[in-house]
């Protein structure tokens, strides 16, 4: 296992450097929102995550720089005080070529433990929170996509994020599974240090109980979705949570994050721009409160994150999908299954809380996801901009009903009567 | 049922009139935050709510004043545009006697229904929201109260609410309730215009799994929450969520919304006015956030609905205890039960979601409930501030997790491992 | 002087209580907004002032109640913490009934002063301080009828203020009166202990050198004002300053405070409620910023402070008018005057700021008017609301240029060339 | 004067690059509140006010980009939308490097005026905006320098701005100079197409009467300054404006902006870094609340404009001292003078308000100043940061009294009684 984990951690630190390699050091500075953070943020939030909580932590090592410390700590209260996340586009310096330098020093050191420290006695916690690091710096791969595309969003030139056009496709017939009522399981026992790793906050696998249930085979479409918009739904406070009728109507809201209304005509800002919009692509950066009040006007409703966990788990792999620059959401499904992915996490009905008998992570690391468990909604699935081998069914992603900038999309549920 | 229902009918407003009658028609206007709304609103309001649901829409009657429908409507947007809640301490004008006309009107047209439209076929729908009408009096009742006390506290003179003095008494004994795994039964089929009243989020009636579990026998007293505070709880993240600590701290909040520390010393605001915290009583008053936290520290958690639910199926009666004036919390068990209520409102780990197979009421009334289910916690049982027969097992309560001015506490769960 | 002086004092303290008897305690609660108090506010704040600045400074008594004297300071440091402004409309408690008792004591303590100390050695401040006394409650009458105006608009019954109808009337011709360059003085030497009041804010008397110039004979009417709106004028950035275009299209505003478009028409909200707009009724209501951008407009400017007490120098009296209830602006003159006066407080172009060699109030009544000297216009002459004998050539009122809710109006003024 | 002219343009456009070459392309971008524009804004602004007023308007050549046109617009409403000033550090693309680009195409197209079109007969509009726009430049090179400051401070590293160190001094002895009650001279009669430049705020020249006063030799240096805050200076609310004392209070400032209290010991951030207070050095970054509490604490007071015009005119040159980097302020007079300039532009008590016989400039460059004639107070002189023949007796700076990022410092003022 030690060599497969070096391979991972080079990769994924690598595939990281490739993501930024597409802009410029000013690109990778701003911030439109305290949600979406600079690229040479996570650059070097990431690296800071391992330097802590492996080199500091555990081998005692001094800092690399104790002003780092402040300024790339996200939000671990138990490591001290650290730079408000409204303030990260102030960071012109450390310049981005000192980020590269501060990465390669952590790579120089992580690499050293490979050879030294990994089959000591102490190298269980050791390999446990490597892989925890991995996954955390995936998770910021997903978030660089997301956010350098809402960030370069607020330039009003609204710059393409690459130049390969993004191409059409067919819309898969709608069809419904059934789910008779009964105790599934939900949920994993993998411990966090193993090679099929999860988060506190998928364990433990314990028993659910579900009502008979029907699940749409695909996530809804930009034509469906259009026909909400014009049968005046963002006008209509029958279909809209109170918070989300409050929130549309004190911002004006009336359509998607991405959507524009030029001269008649409705334009979505993607990879390569601020196109036409395009029928026949999954609804994409679609928000919590938007999905659920779809799923109402189509008298529907979404799933439970169990439901879909249960309804997933005849599809042999979420990354089954050949996921290529520009990242843009797409339909398509592993052979032998009839459901189709379609390139965006999943909005749930479930509240984002916390499993009977969860345990967070110990230490600081605990704060990782348990005081989360907050306003929020479970995502389930995985999206175009998701790494390859982070997604698994029972991952649990999760984000306040507003956000919208994430590759969210909808799947419908109904009752069985 | 018909005399019954027109007995509760009067009763119920009759009572609405005693609550409001210890205070001043200057005292009745008075609102702190857009929370808590004047008591005159609520006099007027409860009153449009009959008008508008029973005497215009079923009966086709003219609104007594459309400028009384603009004011005293609520949150119903089908119903058409309303005051928003932070201006309900402007409406000098209705005075408060020409309130107490508008119910006399509401209650003489009611009663003329009595005599002359029970027994005809549209009696059900008649009753279906007589009934309806009359549970929702007695939630605005509890909110008489509750908001009366916020109101007065923003006044510097912190006047008490009555002359009679709150009486001190013994903590029990803190004992734990085990409860095996298995399925067990939530919510209710009872339809709403039976005289086993449910609301549409209480129903329908549905099968959960719950994993072992124990539950204290009583709600957390002052003494125990005073030890939180005393070991610098509200000074270490560690035991808040992520949310709550940026309240807490951004706030500057150092204790519960009615705890004051004056010359070294705590106090405690309560019906009979700022006194010396009583360590023997329910902690009461306590956010979700506060509760959530206290459980962490002490090193359990807060019961979901569901444990709550299946733990006080045994108690006969939620409303067994004698609520007497002055209203304040105190700890008192039904012959033959084990549990102790405490006459607070407990705080549930559940967020306030759709049971499956959930249907909203239909009309505007189906406003009432499921257009809030977003970023709230349940409460369950009732306080010393809910009416009589108004509290039921599957009553459903919700506020939003900063919200402390319900007679609000805490009842702790455990794993069982 | 003596008996005049008490005279005074006790017309003084009866006219507020006249102010106030039309309306009722719960109209005497309300605030629309933090600027516009209640008037129960109004009548103990004015008590508070005879009290403190006489009875407990300078006769040692004992404060009627120590909270009083928190509830009802409004602004001075000096005497200590003090309730926020914004928290005038929760004071139930006391109610308006205590707070006549409150007075009638204050009265009943200064009436002695006048029997038995007004010819002692100490009278001198004595008087000093009654008069002040007088004059701040005369500023405070004023208050209160343009802030129950503002409060009883903010209920969307939009109430009138009396029975009474407005008569119509005629606008006088506009002619321009001619001012040569020259030096002009400006200010009093009247010390504040005269019967020939003044603030400190009018003193001292002070030459200034005007340019040539003319000055309207009256100020702008309705129909003048209507011109500018229905050219577009709130739409034109080119006749606002910086900031007031800011604030009108931050806030969407289109019209003076009172002006409501209803069914294509304009409706004023006036003492007599809201009525079609009467053209020939002098603009009132109007915030700096509209009056200055109307200047431009029309190709004029606002008069200096200097340049309008030199051209109303001539004026007998700018107490002439008969200002009768309804309470609403119309144009008058005195005898042998070609200039008009239309009832309107009138902006002047002129900072708020201290006269060369301004010496303010000593002790803490120095904080009544410096420390406002910021961010505020100098409005000259007086309003059908301000109280008869409280009008004179010298006095500076002063508002932030956003406030329209005082009764203020225009009067252009030019260069002559 | 065209060679004189296109001179001073190339040599002007010139130092804009140089103020800019000693920071990185993501230094350029940061902008720490919306005050403070990144250089990078700068550079392109500066460039387009010359491109829009002369290419695009007199020559109807086309925009060199749309986007650039709505980019860096600063708030001309009449030239059209723009972007918000909140937004300016969003501008990653375009890069620093077309930026640069940008700038030499329009280098290139006026210096091509220079050759074909200064004499012709359009040519007297032409130069009046070449002036214009070096003037424009001039102050924005100024500002580039407060807001790097500003900028690299809200970096929690707070680099230096430059290695080179700042030396210590002497402090001049204080002494007050007299002046006699009369009719002064202010502003100025130079047209702007002239070599002697002014402004339209300057003009036109008018008379004004003075009461006699005095005042200070040198402006306020830092330990008396010291002196202010030792003797509790903010905790005493009769030295401030009420709005000074509501913004201190409220965010909790007791300091100058700059200052930082550390270990017991007061330090100074720089353009060398953050350095122990030095006492000898001008205070500076000192905002008019500041300013005007020190002088009411120091008996004194502010100078009005015109006093400070007036005191002035004797000092042969305002740009006489040897500005050298790194810039900070350092006491300095002229030969014959006996006034000290500190390198600071000094506070006058004096509203930002117009010249009587104001007119602005006409078309839209008249947005440059009189729509800012505001809640604003003048500052004069110039100071270490002002641009070489930029600075002169007649200019009127102006910010609002809680802005202290630029260079601003405090000279003392006294009535002669």
């Amino acid at each position: 296992m030690t060599e497969n984990l070096r391979n991972r951690y080079l990769q994924t630190r690598n595939r990281s450097l490739q993501l930024a390699a597409d802009f410029s050091p000013e690109d990778c500075m701003i911030s439109a929102t305290p949600d979406a953070s600079p690229l040479k943020w996570h650059l070097a939030h990431t690296s800071w995550f391992f330097e802590n909580f492996i080199l500091v932590q555990l081998f005692e090592r001094e800092a690399f720089s104790a002003e780092f410390h402040y300024l790339f700590n996200s939000y671990y209260k138990a490591e001290g005080a650290h730079l408000h996340r409204s303030m990260r586009s102030i960071i012109s310096r450390p310049g981005l070529s000192e980020i590269y330098h501060y990465r390669e020093h952590v790579d120089r050191e992580i690499s050293r433990l490979f050879e030294t420290e990994i089959d000591t006695a102490a190298s269980f916690e050791l390999k446990r929170r490597i892989i925890i690091g991995i996954e955390h710096e995936q998770q910021h791969q997903e978030l660089m996509l997301t956010d350098i595309k809402r960030n370069l969003f607020a330039n009003p030139m609204v710059p393409a994020l690459s130049n390969k056009k993004i191409e059409s496709e067919q819309v898969p017939a709608l069809e419904w599974l059934q789910f008779p009522e009964g105790i599934y399981q939900a949920g994993t026992g993998s411990p966090e240090n193993n090679i099929d790793f999860s988060f506190d906050n998928e364990r433990p696998c314990h028993n659910v109980f579900l009502t008979a249930f029907q699940i749409a085979n695909r996530p809804v479409c930009n034509a469906e979705f259009l026909r909400f918009i014009e049968n005046g739904g963002y006008q209509n406070a029958a279909w809209w949570l109170s918070d989300a009728w409050d929130l549309i109507t004190r911002e004006k809201i009336h359509n998607p994050l991405y959507w524009q209304m030029k001269n008649g005509k409705w334009y979505e800002y993607r990879a390569d721009g601020l196109r036409l919009l395009d029928e026949n692509k999954p609804a994409v950066h679609i928000s919590f409160y938007e999905a659920e009040a779809y799923a109402r006007f189509a008298n529907c409703r979404l799933p439970s994150e169990f439901e879909w966990e249960t309804a997933m788990a005849s599809v042999h792999s979420l990354n089954a999908l050949n996921f290529e620059q520009p990242v843009h959401p797409s339909y398509a499904r592993s052979s032998n299954s009839e459901i189709y992915l379609g390139g965006v996490w999943e909005w749930t009905s479930s509240a984002y809380l916390p499993y009977p008998g969860f345990q967070a992570e110990a230490g600081s690391l605990g704060e990782y996801n348990g005081k989360f468990m907050n306003n929020q909604r479970v995502l389930r699935g995985g999206s175009c901009a998701t790494p390859e081998n982070h997604a698994r069914l029972t991952y649990r992603n999760f984000f306040p009903g507003e956000a919208g900038w994430q590759f969210s999309g909808i799947r419908l549920a109904k009752d069985i009567k």
